[in-house]
């Protein structure tokens, strides 16, 4: 499969992780061509941490594994939006997902 | 409105927009500091353009403009979450959505 495509304008492009069962928004993390090839490979999600500089599989440590159902680039193929089965909470902070800071509340 | 904490790291964030009403993630684009000022201030998106080099309000050319429901940042502060009533297409393709190139198929 040909993923160098996405990689051609930054080595590191943003990737959209998405709850496939409630289409709730969970987390974006970065992805680079080796963590998207972990990815399709192992079918969870692998990130590059930006801050640690490592690869990451996310839920590795916390067990709150994505299982991934769906990956989509978008129409200029420098984003990815997918689509998981999250087992428990996505957030680090234990939260269902990252986005919960309204702003102007 | 203290919107400066969102821009520590990095001048530009990614903002993901969604559609308010079918959960549909409809595009991702990057926001400044004035782009977020004026999309809270205006109540429609703003973005700043990576190649243009510009400040760009969505669908002010095309039509397809995005009403703001709802800004979410996520738990570290570095990237938003933007609910939106979107009129007509969002893609500049004419699709829905500009995520429509599935990986693998």
């Amino acid at each position: 499969m040909e993923i160098r495509k996405y990689f051609e304008k930054s080595e590191l492009i943003p990737a959209i992780i998405q709850d496939a069962v409630t289409n709730e928004v969970l987390m974006l993390a970065y992805m680079n061509e080796q963590s998207l090839s972990k990815t399709i490979e192992t079918g969870y999600t692998w990130f590059w941490s930006r801050s640690r500089s490592e690869l990451w599989n996310k839920g590795a440590t916390s067990g709150n594994m994505q299982k991934v159902k769906k990956i989509i680039a978008d129409c200029d193929l420098d984003t990815l939006l997918i689509k998981v089965e999250q087992s428990g909470p996505a957030c680090h902070t234990g939260k269902q997902s990252c986005f919960f800071n309204e702003i102007g509340e």
